[in-house]
């Protein structure tokens, strides 16, 4: 069956869709085995703000059909958005799995008219980051994998790596998703310090800090200058939404998904937004508690897990620079930066720069989780609402003063010692 | 006469394709005066360093028509120069003729097969700006007038005015001018600072001068973090070259022209090219001496008009802001920076950092035009080589302190005191 419109897709047309569609048939096998088409189930699983996501099975094979609505699925229909952000979820999945496949779930299919993509189901025991934070599973693995998808996707749509003339040209693609970015302009740097329908949080225990969000200048300065960059930079391409619930993990993979807020901006947003998230989940273990000496060695394990992140990210980072260092990347020029202490000291720079752009879109992101629209599910399964609040607060806190003092951060072991007196 | 692909034109040509073309026959008044087409007469006029530029002209009526080849001009076909830039350059004079009529030639015409754009000639007493300061000529409405020009066409395209949807269209329009960004990282963020065969200066005295260069590795790191702004941050669309041979000017006149290397990057990049010209043309009086009290006096008013330059476009900018304020600009919502206070910090922070982002960029502007591949007409036509080297060498000096100290300046009269220094 084809769709010459653009047509919402529900639990029954799905399996009419995925019937009609080449790439999609041969990924279930359909083809190969009559009974195949007759056994197929389909199942509604989307848990996020935006789109509606369908797992497609039958016994052996199944796919992940993801259709985005012209409006934002948590809101309504009262907050329109461009339903082109497949389109661009679907060349940054292509873009990011090409860059690192182990990080990244296949694409099978994109159709323009449906706003629709499909791509790999990844099976049980994956599940979403944040749920296994929640419940309190460590991942041996994640800092390390987190890193190496940072290190590499950041790295290799930037102009270390990029000629010029590549790299306005991939600006100018992504400038197309401009609604997502006015979204998150919106809902991250600019909701949070003014009154807004759609802001909310734990009343009335957080009444005074909302406000108090609100006419704090130096704040609002510092990220006036966060919004600056976030709008004008074109850094590198960027997942543009890396929290918690864009990862999904079992001990052994850790696979991004999601970006459909995609487009050439600051590195620091990614890597802040990673970090910001594990610092929520970290401030909502108090909440969480069930045995007590299980989350004191879980909060540990998070803590362990920022350091390692960043450690290894820079390192990473780092590596491929050298690595790449005579290539077409025009940003540090051979010829202009070919001595040792030169090279050095540039690296340093630029990596310092990094660092403290990432606090401050991590910090921007901790706020927005807690006085803003969107709030994040660490800090809602807390039913008690004062020890909500208490954790909510706490990472307020840590946050603002993050957000301000950023620049003063030599190391991320300082941020774990700042984490830990909060 | 139509030209149905890409013909160099020459001054026999271009009489044939200007009556071929309505909108010029018409700007001529061909159709009026069946002897107007006999009587016309052509000059190539272009002393730029890119392209070839016809005057077109009876006795009441005139027209330039310019021509971009696909190679640069004063290198030849060893160096190819994408002859797109016509089209960037009509977009260009368009957009800022539209946002300041009164400093922007009229555009009659763009015609991309050809690579050429029509536009109105400036008549005599119009000269080149750097022709004007050659000769020790005051103007006294240059500062406001450029002052205007730059708060004018930066503001209005800047996210102070444009909406996210608006700027990021743009935005991705001009990326295609990418070989004309890639030219200026190289020409002015690169081969001063590396061995490249199209360097040169007034050797043997500068030699030493020259090599240092490619040996201080703070002014690296510095020309570094300049080019990444350069190339990243798509913050307004910059003119791209807005040196003092891209002005015309009479004592009541001043017109832009010349913006093919436009696109939307750093606004400092623009400020600090019309001030760092200025002070090679401070730097370049002593070698131009005819009547020394003569240009003792003169130096002063270049001086002057660098104050007023940056002082009336800190304050025409400021004041497009507030008049604007509550407009579509998404940089700065008013209900969060609605109260006095929040947005005095904000523009203070706002200017400062323009500020030295401008003196970094005219510092990189000065160097480059002393050891990189294109002079400056100023030093060139000291014909002296001593008194030149003495000149570039001061030029020089200023501009390696301003490139690396750009940030310890609180105001534009802590420069020319400076500048007095040299």
């Amino acid at each position: 069956m084809a769709f010459l419109e653009f047509t919402r897709l529900d639990e029954r047309s799905v399996i009419e869709y995925v019937k009609g569609v080449a790439a999609l048939s041969s990924v279930l096998k359909l083809e190969d085995d009559g009974d195949a088409a007759e056994k197929l189930t389909v199942k509604e699983i989307g848990d996020g703000n935006l789109n509606f996501v369908f797992l497609v099975a039958n016994s052996a094979h199944s796919l992940i059909v993801k259709q985005s609505l012209p409006y934002i699925r948590c809101i309504g229909e009262s907050w329109p958005l461009t339903k082109d952000r497949a389109y661009f979820e679907a060349m940054a999945l292509e873009e990011q799995g090409r860059i690192t496949p182990n990080h990244v779930p296949q694409l099978y299919h994109f159709d323009p008219t449906m706003s629709l993509i499909a791509m790999r189901y990844l099976p049980p025991p994956h599940i979403i980051l944040r749920k296994g934070l929640i419940a309190g599973i460590q991942y041996p693995l994640l800092a390390r994998h987190i890193a190496h998808f940072m290190a590499n996707t950041l790295f290799f749509t930037s102009l270390l790596f990029h000629s010029t003339l590549d790299h306005k040209r991939q600006v100018a693609k992504f400038c197309g998703n401009a609604a997502l970015c006015k979204h998150t302009e919106q809902v991250v740097f600019s909701d949070p310090y003014q009154i807004s329908q759609y802001n909310h949080w734990t009343s009335p225990y957080l009444d005074p800090d909302a406000e108090a969000l609100r006419h704090d200048n130096l704040l609002k300065l510092e990220i006036a200058l966060l919004k600056s960059k976030f709008s004008e930079q074109a850094q590198a391409l960027i997942h543009g939404d890396l929290h918690t619930s864009s990862v999904m993990v079992t001990p052994e993979s850790t696979q991004v998904i999601d970006p459909e807020f995609a487009f050439y901006g600051p590195m620091g947003y990614d890597i802040g937004a990673f970090l910001g998230n594990l610092m929520l989940a970290f401030f909502a273990q108090d909440g969480l508690v069930d045995q007590p000496h299980d989350r004191k060695a879980y909060k540990e394990w998070i803590l362990e897990t920022i350091e390692d992140t960043w450690n290894l990210f820079y390192k990473n980072f780092v590596a491929l620079w050298n690595e790449h260092r005579n290539g077409d990347g025009e940003a540090y020029l051979p010829a202009v930066y070919n001595n040792p202490e030169v090279q050095l000291l540039a690296q340093k720079r630029y990596m310092t720069q990094l660092f403290h752009d990432s606090l401050g879109f991590g910090a921007a992101k901790m706020i927005r989780r807690i006085v803003g629209v969107a709030h994040v599910e660490d800090f809602e399964s807390i039913t008690d609402a004062v020890k909500r609040a208490s954790s909510e607060r706490k990472a307020l806190n840590l946050a603002k003063m993050i957000l301000k003092d950023r620049t003063n951060f030599q190391g991320i072991d300082q941020v774990v010692s700042a984490i830990r007196q909060f």
